[in-house]
């Protein structure tokens, strides 16, 4: 999946327009810097809510694999789109974090079990490198996504929430990692051979995988930061059209460039309701470029 | 794990005693009869619930599947205990339905995890009959856990019940299935040979398998039956002795009676201030011969 990786965007940006003044980019400079340190900032508060949250203890033969799996996994935009969506709507970041935690826990489980060496897989999927064993790993997978539904769960005072709200967060979460997202998505891709797969094929996994978890996370900072159901809904689809051109874009297929651009459309469309400076930032979600592969 | 056997074991306790009056023992066999009605009225239930909840529907690859390993899994007493429980502390059985069925749910990806042919996994466990390849048993397993926390999530209204209670159930269902029960009794059996490893250990192992499942089931249906804190903690405890003792006797490892003897023991004293037909009934789980393994 998509990673954040502002650096780069960053210089590549300013490589790919050399004959140009720098005083003209100026303002684009500035509002590129300031998304980066948003972005950044929400992407350090994640990381310190989760090392918190899985700290290595006892046993340790459970949390240390839940521990390095958890970090192994590559970021998704998706638990960051989470908590941006709930101050988009005039929540507190905190009200967000167990959910952008239990959103990263979710992909990370699904990470951890797309790379098991089964018996009679077919490997689609580069090989990464294993730590444990595939025993562990499969358990390990097995603990996280229970983990991070029982840390949701119990945000209830942190998040200056309601239970219903939590409640329909989770379930927002769990349709969005189980057979209507993520699974599905995985189901559609087995043995199906990347380099020579359909371009419908790649546009419905991204959707059901990246975009489903993208919605999810969209929606669910909306819900906990007390968003009115038309926000909620904006969001939703705002992030379901940014995870599926970051799935589409992370496959590097030729031929799919207009459907990314008509996507990018879609995703900004939801936006323009939504004023203010951090809805600019949020719709810098919808460049490739900053969310590099 | 233990089933639910309950025609065997009415005929095996008529034949132990073939010298004594059969009047003598018809008290007895009525008891009998009525517990075997009890708790086969409640199984009935969970399945009817459990079909409804999962109806093989499009798109079929997911939900056949997921159809097929829910029901495959043998059953576990955990879930009945829930409806027993939740009827013993005054509540009605549809309250406790969903957690039960979340229970069997969680309990079945364990199993279907459980017997994955992995590349180097060692089989400590018995083959089982595999209607699908690995792939789709991995990725059915994995869409089983969600699934199962959001029937439960979204059983607000059919278990009149507030929102609290069910977050509240989540919390307990999540950590009986994850790194503090089921999973951790599983990293406990990796490597172990059933045959040869120590009594120690197959306690440990029932303890967090079998017994905090059933732990959990007690006391979910205690806090959706609107139990009070002490009915609770008693039942909660209940259930992780007879789960314990379920798992022990599974094994049928030499030299384990005592221990059973007194964990039964310790279960029918957690009983001891609850009163009614129900009480008899409940108490019924710590005879081995009525959950044959």
């Amino acid at each position: 999946m998509a990673t954040f990786n502002t650096k780069t965007t960053f210089m590549t940006h300013s490589r790919s327009n050399p004959s140009r003044s720098s005083s003209r980019y100026l303002p684009r400079l500035v509002a590129m810097a300031q998304s980066q340190s948003y972005w950044a900032s929400i992407e350090s508060d994640i990381e310190t809510y989760l090392k918190k949250a899985i700290p290595i203890r006892s046993p340790e033969s459970v949390f240390e694999p839940m521990h390095h799996l958890t970090f192994a996994a590559p970021r998704t935009t998706a638990p960051a789109l989470c908590v941006a969506a709930c101050e988009l709507v005039g929540g507190n970041r905190i009200q967000a974090m167990a959910a952008a935690c239990a959103i990263h826990l979710m992909h990370a489980a699904a990470y951890t079990h797309e790379h098991l060496p089964l018996t009679d897989r077919p490997r689609p999927k580069p090989t990464i490198q294993h730590k444990f064993d595939p025993n562990i790993e499969l358990l390990t997978g097995d603990g996280i996504i229970p983990f991070g539904l029982e840390l949701l769960a119990r945000s209830m005072d942190l998040a200056q929430s309601n239970p219903d709200k939590i409640l329909r967060v989770i379930i927002e979460i769990t349709r969005a990692s189980g057979s209507q997202g993520i699974v599905e998505g995985q189901y559609r891709e087995l043995g199906v051979d990347e380099l020579s797969s359909d371009i419908k094929i790649i546009e419905y996994v991204s959707n059901k995988k990246e975009g489903e978890l993208h919605a999810c996370g969209a929606a669910c900072g909306a819900i906990l930061g007390g968003g009115a159901e038309e926000e909620i809904e904006r969001l939703r689809n705002f992030g379901l059209y940014v995870g599926t051109v970051q799935g589409i874009v992370a496959k590097n297929k030729p031929g799919m460039e207009e459907k990314i651009e008509k996507l990018k459309g879609l995703a900004l469309k939801e936006l323009e309701s939504f004023k203010g400076d951090k809805s600019e930032l949020i719709s810098r979600l919808v460049e490739p470029s900053l969310c590099a592969a």
